[in-house]
């Protein structure tokens, strides 16, 4: 209960310091008798990848996960199922001089103040390394999820200054994963790439916004009153490193418009009811309504910077840190199989809570 | 397990649809020998009560708690203590031609479709009336910070496209409660009145935002690393009627600024750590880090119109709601003490969890 | 998280000292649109009644419960059932000698030392009367039952030293409640009342055994490892008051027989899968496997004694707790409908977790 | 949620088939800086182990243990410790046999019922392999148990019809570790070895009871209501393979007690309260009160016989099974660590959650 478990029904424990000896999970919930494709689990995990591409991190890992349980013969068993990745590329010694400095905007001061102790080496198990646990449970949630039809995309929308302006509706979604920073739109990652370069050049780092649409969604997902599926997609993406903001639908813009303009008007298609406009973002009273859910992250810039920075150490002793090592300018692009997988997450969640919200599915 | 349910050590549990007999909850885990105020528990309730001024709803509930276990002779036994609030101003029949209507941006078809049954008067438990349950509930927990010396104060920053520029830094937040809006910045309060009033005019509705902020938090609360200290503020304030994004610290504006602006350096103020700039809000990898938390809650406009409407019924058929009863043109300065019961609980509930977080504290 | 909360899915939350207020609860996680019978509460909650019959305790109360939320026209909505029966026999100053003074065997010493302050009053949060709430829960998830054809049964099969030896298949089950010691052996039932006439007369108490029987339960209930059905009955009828001991199928006797004999083998009767003998008790590998599943329950004897006894107070002086009041001589009769109640409690809570196991139940 | 959780605020999660890859685990919520001695892990580990004796199964692995996070230079990081023992003996042709067999009173049926796949091989998750995971998750509870001087220790108190008929206090458990069969009673042991060579010959097995004892908890532990020490003690033991049956104090025996002889009479020994007698078995209204806590597990004879048997397949056709493979005559010497190891986990959590029960606590 030490906050290392995500869920209700569908529960990933992740466990794992960043050069320990390996980062892993166990998925547990996951219901008997789905197929598992392995090479897709794997695929999700290298998108997150470090050394993907020229404008992210160098440190390269290979990030082979390894079951350790509860799939037999590629289908699931209804048991907990474990995995893990080793930690290959870990050099202990390139961080023996942050043992006892505290990095600006860091997690090793409140670390150090809570804990008494803490593994120093790339952040222990405040890196961002600890959601390699998450793609990989995100991934099998997905699979689920594919029996349902839902499909979970997102995207790269803003990058520092440089933001994609349309709607994710007139944007060709498809574009997403051939583009180096993940934004759809051709001529607004080109200015995020820009903008990248020049942040390198000035050793300086960036951070950005992530749009994720959440599709097919059935009717009915989502608890009331402190369960709603909004809060619980919050929860979970608020719990991604560095995340600062979250939005659904109409979000903080929805705050400036008013009450005729923002309400979504019911109609009724092909005998489906179904809204006009969808501010709400496919989530009313809390509970999913069949639209389009896409919600927004903010992603705080990087706070490890390639300059030298004033901080202190353990001692509260003034001291230089001095840039160096392999760092992205930016993690936002790595991030979008992060974000995705904690959906995935939720919604899977969701999906078996609503099962048993009325007698009629009990007794089918 | 459905959803009704808040926190981990300390929970919360509401109960009650709008129009039943009664509102109320549980709150377990409250340490016991805390003493109780009874008048401030009615004075937070009194906060968020319709009614209490012009410009807001004018259904008039005296909301009187009462509590039924938990507190003998104004300590606490470490019981869970319950509580109640009749609903008196009950008049079912006002909502018998919405008996089959779905409202739109309401719950009405969500809940319909999950359930298969609802309670359609006044939204049943889809209504705000469930807050009442997490204001008392938030007042016990203010109570318990209140030996910590944590302070909890919200205001409202926005109504409509009226908003508060200054940072919370620079006002006086002493006198938000003597502002019908609970703004403390009196020139933006009476442009808020006066976009309410006219609003009300056009029977339309308005949205906001409200900042709260929280200060004297000790330096370690938060668990890493699903339950991240910002990841449970914003589950806690998501769940909240209407709200449709949450920040903390920099939130989305920081996503346009550069890591080597952003990151918030360490100095050492009379032999305490602290930061010279706070764009972290309070929280660093998920911990409280001791400078003040600050978050912002996104609110939409209020979906209940004064006018008519176009909408469908449960069967499909096309009907038109007609604006009628009692509404609040914006919901935003009742939300202030929603906002902090909430912040209160999660608080209070990680200072609970993190006092078993090193054997140093347990052998004391 | 402080314990007052029972199960996973369904979840009851129970609340109230014995002179508190009032004793209840909040039943959360019952499906929508099953239609509650409050005659059968009622007649559940007067099984369970002081003053039933003339061997046992004379305290009155008619303990009417009133429903606060979740049930509209007769049908549950799906949101948290809350209810209160109010305590209306209390009389505090019957208690006034107990303010300080620790009975033995009772949780007056515990209680104080654990939270430094309790309510004297008829042990306050220790009392038995807490499970009046339990045996509403109880009632509510017996009707959830009765829709999958599951009954729970229970009798009184040893009082003191009194039992009954024959295996509950040779008994006539429908003589239970027509007994005023609960016990479907009407020879041993008479031994039972005087064995406890003869105790009131010597001051004295008596404790027994319970013994359940669940039948109809569907195959696959119950979820590895660690909350096997078996063990999740245990903790459910170890949680009630005065219960130290538990067993299922053969229990203890089961210890001295041999795997030759113990093993229940397979046979297919009528194209179903069942097992000629049910040394089981209906339950393999945590999971039900459609044999009636059995349990016992021992209830240590009353603590309570009409007679006077040396014990302690709060300061360590000796004291002489004077025997007077109104008390059981055995609690076991009464208890029967409360073994019922935290029977079915689990066994509906494992039909919603067993809803969700395989993927061929959720595309239904 | 899917059971493969134990405990509140030190949660271990399991996960492993029998001849998967591996069995582990994770333990989450213990606190930071506590000192690991790994020789001491695996030495409980070896407690547990088949092939350690003449009397007990033949199959030999060494079950080493790999600790994958949460500890870093043998002091705990307060994060998650995961930890796997890799099944290096698989053999998994061993059992083609039994890819459809139904084998009587094991786990086969309802594990094929309830998720419609299994892994047949060695019982899969159904085996009792899994709780070498239970034992390395007790024996880090241990040594959080032994900075506060706790201490368990259990023994083999019957096997089949020889039991020790003396109390514990009568013993001299230091003995136990010396005997094959882990009974401290030397005569006792020789008869109880005795009965294991006439069992094997008859290729037949046997159940036993184990008592365990816990000495030095301090008062206080334990939740009202339901999570009582002895209901969470109750769930933990019957959670374990084979358990159908358990006591807390007099147990099924204090039943025939009056209640003048059961009540523990207070004194005050060195200015500490205690009780004369403990029939309580050192837990009173759910809380320990400081007196011995002695339990008691029934297991019943081992299914798996080296005779052939009768039996049914997956299609319902009767087959023969066919005595052979590795296996024990009686588990109960084997099972003594991981009662021990589930009592431990029991113990250490109620410690961490009694630290928040009284404000006192928190402000300390």
């Amino acid at each position: 209960m030490a906050g290392n478990v995500f869920g209700k029904l569908l529960t990933l424990t992740t466990f794992g310091e960043s050069h320990g000896k390996a980062i892993g999970g166990v998925l547990d919930g996951l219901p008997a008798g789905l197929k598992i494709d392995f090479s897709f689990v794997q695929k999700e995990l290298d998108r997150r990848r470090p050394g993907q591409s020229s404008v992210v991190s160098q440190r390269s890992e290979n990030d082979n996960v390894e079951f350790l349980s509860g799939i037999f013969n590629e289908y699931t068993l209804g048991t907990p199922i474990a995995f893990i990745v080793r930690n290959k590329d870990a050099n202990p010694d390139d961080y023996d001089h942050l043992k006892k400095a505290y990095r600006p905007s860091h997690a090793d001061f409140t670390y150090d103040s809570k804990y008494g102790i803490r593994d120093h080496r790339g952040g222990g198990r405040s890196s961002a390394r600890e959601t390699v646990a998450r793609v990989i449970g995100g991934a099998l949630a997905k699979q689920l999820l594919q029996n349902f039809n839902i499909s979970i995309i997102a995207y790269v929308n803003r990058i520092g200054q440089v933001s994609v302006e349309k709607s994710y509706l007139e944007l060709d979604l498809e574009n997403t994963e051939n583009s180096e920073v993940r934004c759809p739109d051709k001529v607004v990652a080109k200015n995020m790439i820009k903008a990248i370069e020049n942040s390198a050049e000035q050793k300086d780092t960036l951070g950005g916004e992530i749009t994720c649409i959440i599709r097919n969604v059935p009717v009915g997902l989502g608890e009331p009153v402190f369960d709603k599926l909004n809060a619980d997609l919050a929860k979970a993406i608020m719990s991604i490193n560095a995340v600062k903001g979250f939005e659904v639908g109409s979000g903080f813009s929805g705050t400036k418009m008013k009450g005729s303009e923002h309400n979504d008007l019911f109609e009724v298609k092909d005998g489906e009811v179904g809204t006009i406009t969808n501010y709400s973002g496919g989530i009313q009273g809390g509970i999913s309504n069949g639209e389009d859910i896409y919600i927004r992250a903010a992603f705080k810039p990087v706070a490890t910077l390639m300059r030298d920075q004033q901080s202190i150490d353990s001692n509260g002793k003034s001291i230089i840190l001095v840039g160096k090592g392999r760092h992205d300018v930016t993690v936002v692009p790595r991030a979008v199989p992060i974000v995705e997988a904690m959906a995935a997450l939720v919604i899977a969640d969701h999906l078996l809570q609503n099962k048993i919200a009325k007698i009629d599915n009990l007794l089918k």
